[in-house]
């Protein structure tokens, strides 16, 4: 089994969605990604910065899940990442109705010793910045650096972003966002043209319409689960991510071939965060109920076709 | 092997895309159906009307790929169904530039006498009155009914449609009809009201998002192969139907999952349809084209998974 390092937010979220809204609760690309991480029992650290209006309850929650909170700083009179959204009724769209960056725009972060050796990557979506400080901490090169990014980042800081991103090994964008990125609309083209910057792998999440993983000229396609409905798709994304790359940590495999699992892994754990509002449903949930959802993903989409 | 009666427009289309125009070439979803079903070597037979203006080397194409067209009635003096349109840049939506009903307002569909015993049925987009009377020609009751219909129909012929939905056994309609046919947005939902309007299978097309398959609380999902450009996007639906029925009557095995195999070879005759102006890509394929890229189907989305 090998360590796991998350760099992201731990923040407030506030969301409406059009079943209902919540007050500031617990959310974070980091958040969600150490607890889809956590399905796997690893040793993980999360490495980001709250206030001291953060809830005890919260890093608690975290560390009981084997998660290493030595790298989250806890800044003194601070105030935490606070997010507030409203989602569109589709579902696919929203509106950014808040957003208070507080003590992540002096964010510095540290890489804890003990996790300075870490197999495994993750940089959660933060500034590009912030990102390449915690590569540059490691002091073994990592077998897999897993970095998830948004739009925000390729409208404001760019050339950051291509620092970064020649540095990694798999990326995970939506597919809008690789449009961006390339300039190409076919998804095909993007992910040939983003794997020449640096990644080798590319992987293009659709939201309800899955996620591609591109390798080379190899594609593997993992649907979305048909759900009769979306609750509250924040933190999708992240837990995907989580998923992805919990899942290489615990196997210490990063072929291809088993990158197509860790696809499917992190598939399977976002259809259940979009379940509740915000990290609602990842906290009670139990490993027989990951299990059942797989089979049910096999059950999507496995076939026998005998070509004769 | 089973017989397989087709029914539905052959015509002239005129296509623009980003890439070109075409001036009248051969179309119509009877023949995209018929086309794809010819890949399985099936006695079949397309009901449907033309005009003396339309080529007879056209129905010889037909005739030398098996295909019965004792059922094409040629109306003398007549002119053909000609539909004209322009794809946007996106290749996902379109503008109908012309359509001329000619011949086609007044079609009185005639099944061959050889065929209305025929196993499986594929009622092309049309009138669904024009399909509710191929239905009632049929002199043993047809193992399998599949039909294929649009958002027009329920825009101008609501309560005809209802009327033959209630009569077969497989619908395909893309995701935004599936939303309009039954006033739900989620695809779950709106399969499950379609299922109970009659057909127990429901498959919704997505376009370059693959189609789902519906059966009571089963679903299967078949991604479209990743492209890196989408030509012509016209007869792509039509085309995934004739592989859809053409399978079955092939296998003669209407079980959920062999359907399944029905969906994914819909998939992969559509993934080439779209390669080519019209029915160009289809008229010219072979085989071996086909279980290579049956292939890549399997490579796209099989996964081995050790649930421990």
């Amino acid at each position: 089994m090998s360590k796991l390092v998350i760099v992201g937010t731990v923040a407030f979220d506030a969301i409406e969605t059009p079943f209902g809204k919540t007050d500031k609760i617990l959310g974070g690309a980091a958040t969600f990604i150490g607890l889809a991480a956590s399905q796997f029992n690893l040793d993980a650290a999360i490495v980001s910065v709250v206030g001291s209006d953060f809830p005890k309850e919260y890093l608690n929650l975290l560390s009981s899940r084997n998660i290493d909170i030595s790298g989250i700083e806890i800044v003194k009179n601070g105030k935490t990442f606070f997010w507030s959204g409203r989602y569109h009724n589709d579902m696919n769209s929203r509106d950014t109705l808040v957003t208070e960056l507080n003590v992540l725009a002096d964010f510095n972060p540290v890489v804890p010793k003990d996790y300075r050796d870490a197999e495994v990557v993750m940089l959660g979506n933060l500034h590009p910045m912030v990102q390449l400080s915690v590569l540059d901490q490691m002091e073994t090169k990592p077998k897999l650096v897993v970095l998830d990014t948004m739009n925000f980042w390729m409208d404001n800081a760019l050339d950051d972003l291509h620092k970064v991103i020649k540095k990694i090994d798999v990326i995970t964008i939506n597919d809008e966002e690789a449009r961006q990125l390339t300039g190409e609309y076919s998804l095909v083209v993007a992910a040939r043209k983003i794997q020449e910057m640096g990644p080798k792998y590319v992987v293009i999440k659709k939201g309800e319409h899955g996620a591609l993983l591109f390798h080379d000229d190899n594609v593997f396609y993992a649907p979305a689960l048909p759900l009769e409905e979306v609750f509250d798709p924040t933190g999708a994304g992240d837990t995907f991510a989580g998923g992805f790359a919990g899942y290489i940590a615990r196997t210490e495999d990063t072929s291809f071939e088993n990158m197509k699992n860790a696809v499917i892994y992190g598939s399977t754990l976002a259809s259940f965060c979009v379940e509740k509002f915000g990290t609602q449903r990842m906290i009670s949930l139990k490993a027989d109920e990951v299990h059942k959802r797989l089979q049910q993903f096999k059950n999507l989409t496995q076939f026998e076709i005998v070509l004769d």
